[in-house]
């Protein structure tokens, strides 16, 4: 008899696995559909020794201490500031907008007090902020607007800024000075051997047994267990009795080319030309050394692998509905497809982190079955 | 209910597993005690990014077209001949002892007739063939039976060739041409992505879920199964009611160093110095390219998973006690330790293999349990 099955090896779930068993001596029975730990964080080396992201380029930064000690017990870490250019009108200029980005696209020689009255006279008057537009419009002007937002977040949501909440672009900063990091995080480094290592770590202990290849419909007929943690989507979980929640996905194309270096930064965005966002080269990620370098191509598409929850306040009504569900049921929710938001990487092991304080204080109160029986 | 509880994910249990899932539709639950996949032929990309074998050099020769063909389904092939020198008085000669390695070795410029006459000038009179020893002195002479076998021997088995049973030697032939490779077989290859990544192929398929971190002990109650498949070895499953079955172990010492190469072939064996028995530089068996290069070096012990069977006859007689155990058992037993025989990987799928069609007759004969329910 297990004490808990665990659905989904990723953050969420192998985090609850490890304390569980480390910290409570909980028998746990993790399982993952996918034939590989770590969700969308797994890396693994390509066929030609790259290592690379399978779902995406994962780059960690957190402002919290108590997050960044707990993987620090997982793995070693290799300091790594991510940065990123756009590439706009035939130049590549820093992302987020910093002062080297207006100089360097108008031609221009500004100082950071001067820049913060070139973005005041770019602003336009917005009387009441509601979308994405109205944002971006109203804090830098319908020029880097247009340069910067409008194509990306087409690509990217297939929806114009305009139909897009508020919130979403909220999160993309301009800067004065010439800092041209992507994060501004107190804690920005990269898991030394990898993702992959770091769960491996994690996971290696007596108490926990892992299942791959596996949905959870497919063995909770056969195997006993106590209570279960779920970190898939919360709509299955409940048959989309209430209909789909939306997501977007992307298809991931990769490349390995025969030099050693592609292109001048980690990642590349390509705001307006080409059907891919952006492009990523692994091995500033990574800090690997090889004679050839492979790449990722984002291409966003509506169907696929659920990634980003789509942010429409229709959507947050929807998830709302299954989220008294899940209030209800006796199985606990965590991670970003059963809380349905685009949480990081840091933000998933906080909430793990805290939903494990949560059911310690419980098993505490009222010993499970089978401790009582005991 | 899972049709079978497979133990062991090695090549015994990997190839079972996937021939009842994919050929006969059975429900698979294949679990490793270790966390990983593949049994004694893993092989992972180490910190440096170079792919290596963890449980020491493995590399794929077989004459059975039926074997490569059932293989070539799950992987591509990389054509690889594996050469081994043999560090001696100073120089590197080839293994097995050859033309090239006589006339090196004691300054000459025979032809290959004129080896023949060598071999037989130094070959000593030996009545009866019973030891290692024996064999060794009988075909080629108590000098290179000093600087080949002896030292060798006593490394490998902490056993002088004169208590081995001649069967051990009997596979280590002497040439009289320069044909330097190490084995003769007519397929030659490695996985062009490793063994690791061929296993991924070989038990991606619905019908088999893997939970590794698992003794079977721990779970045969929890998890409703039909047969047992055990590739375990034979004498822990029967509780050494009979007592322990001797076997060799080997500590493998990695290192990798800050150059492209390190030594002239894949391997090279050390028979009287140090206290390691052989070399073995991965990038040779891979092809993999890479500045650095990574290595392992073999200490045999007495100590530690079970490798290698001790070839004694009363290891034998041990083992058939055993047997006539499994024989009377509901389980199937298959594989390099459950069958106590040093087997290469290639005989361990053809057993595999057989046992497969052993298993597909009784099913077709007698249908099992849960379909007779159906
Ligand atoms: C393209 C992309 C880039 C990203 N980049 C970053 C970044 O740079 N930095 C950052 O901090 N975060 C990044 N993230 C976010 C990060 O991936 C998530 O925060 C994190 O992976 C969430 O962990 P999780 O455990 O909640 O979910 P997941 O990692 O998605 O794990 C859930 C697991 O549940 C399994 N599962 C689902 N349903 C079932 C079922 N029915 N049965 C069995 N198993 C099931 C899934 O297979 C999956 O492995 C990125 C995400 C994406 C998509
Ligand atoms: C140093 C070395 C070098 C070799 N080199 C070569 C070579 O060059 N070429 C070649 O053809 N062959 C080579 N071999 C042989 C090769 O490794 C074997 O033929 C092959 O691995 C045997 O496969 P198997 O499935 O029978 O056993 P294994 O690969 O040993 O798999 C058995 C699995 O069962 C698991 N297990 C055991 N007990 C339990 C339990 N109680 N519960 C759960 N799981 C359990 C083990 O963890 C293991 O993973 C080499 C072997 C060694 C040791």
């Amino acid at each position: 008899m297990f004490d808990y099955l665990i659905v989904g090896a990723g953050f969420a779930g192998s985090v609850l696995a490890e304390r569980l068993a480390a910290a409570e001596n909980k028998k746990v029975l993790l399982i993952d559909k996918r034939n590989h730990i770590g969700g969308n964080a797994y890396d693994h080396y390509d066929n030609e020794g790259i290592l690379i992201h399978k779902y995406g380029p994962h780059i960690f930064h957190t402002n919290s201490q108590e997050v960044f000690n707990y993987l620090s017990k997982f793995t070693e870490w290799r300091h790594y500031q991510h940065k990123v250019l756009a590439d706009l009108d035939g130049q590549q200029v820093p992302v987020p907008i910093n002062l080297t980005t207006i100089n360097t696209l108008y031609n221009l020689n500004l100082s950071s007090n001067e820049l913060e009255g070139f973005f005041a006279g770019k602003a336009e008057d917005v009387k009441q902020v509601r979308t994405s537009e109205d944002v971006v419009v109203k804090a830098v002007g319908r020029d880097l607007y247009n340069k910067f937002f409008k194509g990306y977040t087409q690509k990217q949501w297939d929806l114009d800024p305009s139909e897009l909440d508020a919130s979403v672009t909220a999160r993309v900063p301009t800067r004065t000075n010439k800092d041209d990091r992507y994060f501004t995080d107190t804690y920005q480094s990269m898991p030394l051997n990898g993702y992959t290592k770091m769960f491996e770590n994690m996971l290696n202990h007596p108490n926990i047994k892992i299942m791959l290849n596996t949905d959870y419909h497919e063995i909770t007929d056969d195997i006993a267990f106590n209570k279960m943690i779920f970190t898939g989507p919360v709509d299955e979980y409940f048959d989309y009795c209430y209909g789909k929640l939306p997501y977007r996905s992307i298809n991931f194309k990769f490349e390995t080319l025969d030099k050693e270096q592609f292109q001048r930064t980690g990642t590349v965005n390509y705001p307006n030309d080409y059907a891919f966002t952006r492009i990523t080269e692994f091995k500033y990620l990574t800090g690997q050394k090889h004679h050839k370098t492979s790449l990722v191509y984002e291409f966003p598409t509506a169907n696929g692998d659920p990634y980003y929850p789509i942010p429409r306040p229709e959507n947050a009504e929807l998830y709302k509905k299954y989220k008294a569900l899940a209030d209800q049921s006796d199985t606990y929710f965590v991670g970003r497809l059963a809380t349905y938001k685009y949480y990081n990487m840091d933000q998933v092991v906080a909430q793990a982190l805290s939903m494990y304080k949560k059911i310690k204080a419980e098993i505490t109160i009222k010993p499970m079955h089978n401790e009582a029986a005991a």
